[in-house]
């Protein structure tokens, strides 16, 4: 089973004030390109994997997705995403991605939104996920880049001439990895990028983008600290086709 | 035009002295993972852009292929490519890969080893490619990775833990860099993962297979120095179809 951090009080307490938590998907700068990677949503089936308080649930029905199932590890989520929606085709339950089952060609759309990073067995979920698309369906997903996640000791250093800089090491010893954000003794599983592409098209997918989010200049405008994300890639989006 | 920086003295000197000029494929710690990305080439026509001392060239001759043309933009080393290849199926040829032309659905195969990197117009070079390919061939190529080039002051430093890290910074500042290996002041251009995939996407290429070259245990027992390989990604190798 997944660590389920989320319902931990400390973390949910400090999740909760995140700008994405309070602003939903207008307070994550990498939506508007994880948005450009969707296909057309209007009449179709979509589930989210790791789907929080239910803001791209209520999305997707705002844009006409006729059916929307959002799965979540914590309960204290889902509750909250039962609160905040008003809507009888949207639908929330309780799922571990690592012993997730969906029906069989159930969806045009699977979606996930920095969840997969928890997700210790890659190769099952993209399977599972493959399986509950039909064929030509898609799944867009986000995740912590590799380079992100790599280092045994994460963070920013300054070197000696000045320039911010982020050390890598360990990036092709995968798997567990322990930090410390909003709570301590957070467990994620690293993956190298060509590990993540080689298990997606083992799966049967074919690679339609692979993006790495890169803040605008009117983000940064509007949000000075966001200008660091130059320096390394913090978040991988990609849109692979069944 | 790109630099022609292996026509320089020093540069050729120290070039010709690398494990891979001396013992060709088999000097590259690269080159099984390359090798596995490979299309079937008994009988197919492969040209090798980048050619350099004609290892590729003559393997793929041994391999079956039925005529291989290989390209660089070092005189040099095409005059030693022509030294070492006895076999009227090999033609040998100037040409630089910012201006690269090649006949329409001339080529089964499109290699290239550690060359894209010197390109700067990457885009009208797959676009080239892709062209010269009958529909079902394959690109196979390797560079340098993003995460070995971003870097405005590459190198290893170590962290004050004894780690040793690769710092990071500059990541989507893409464009030239200039290094010194081998010689001072070799030109490259850094374009990061997603900028590559999208380019080659754009061009109408499927992703077959993409790779980060990682030395397994074997070569590390064999070659000590390639263990710091394992801290970061310092080849990528990338197999796309038309």
């Amino acid at each position: 089973m997944a660590q389920n951090v989320y319902d931990r009080p400390d973390f949910f307490a400090g999740y909760a004030q995140l700008p994405r938590s309070l602003h939903g998907l207008a307070g994550a700068p990498e939506w508007p390109t994880l948005r450009s990677m969707l296909p057309e949503i209007e009449g179709r089936r979509v589930v989210d994997l790791g789907c929080g308080f239910g803001w791209f649930c209520r999305w997707a029905r705002q844009h006409g997705a006729s059916h929307v199932l959002g799965l979540d590890l914590s309960d204290k989520m889902l509750e909250r995403a039962r609160m905040l929606t008003d809507d009888d085709a949207v639908v929330y339950a309780t799922a571990d991605l690592e012993t997730l089952s969906l029906p069989d060609r159930g969806f045009e759309l699977v979606y996930s939104s920095l969840a997969f990073h928890y997700v210790e067995d890659a190769a099952r979920l993209y399977a599972t996920v493959h399986r509950a698309l039909i064929p030509g369906g898609r799944l867009v997903f986000s995740t912590e880049h590799p380079i992100y996640m790599a280092p045994s000791a994460p963070g920013w250093r300054i070197a000696e001439d000045g320039r911010k800089t982020w050390p890598i090491d360990g990036y092709f010893r995968e798997g567990r990895r322990e930090t410390d954000w909003l709570a301590p003794g957070v467990v994620k599983y690293h993956r190298t990028l060509s590990t993540t592409l080689r298990l997606l098209l083992g799966a049967g997918f074919r690679i339609n983008r692979v993006e790495e989010f890169c803040p605008n200049a009117e983000q940064i405008a509007a949000n000075p600290n966001l200008a660091e994300e130059i320096e390394r890639p913090v978040f991988l989006l990609v849109a692979a086709d069944r």
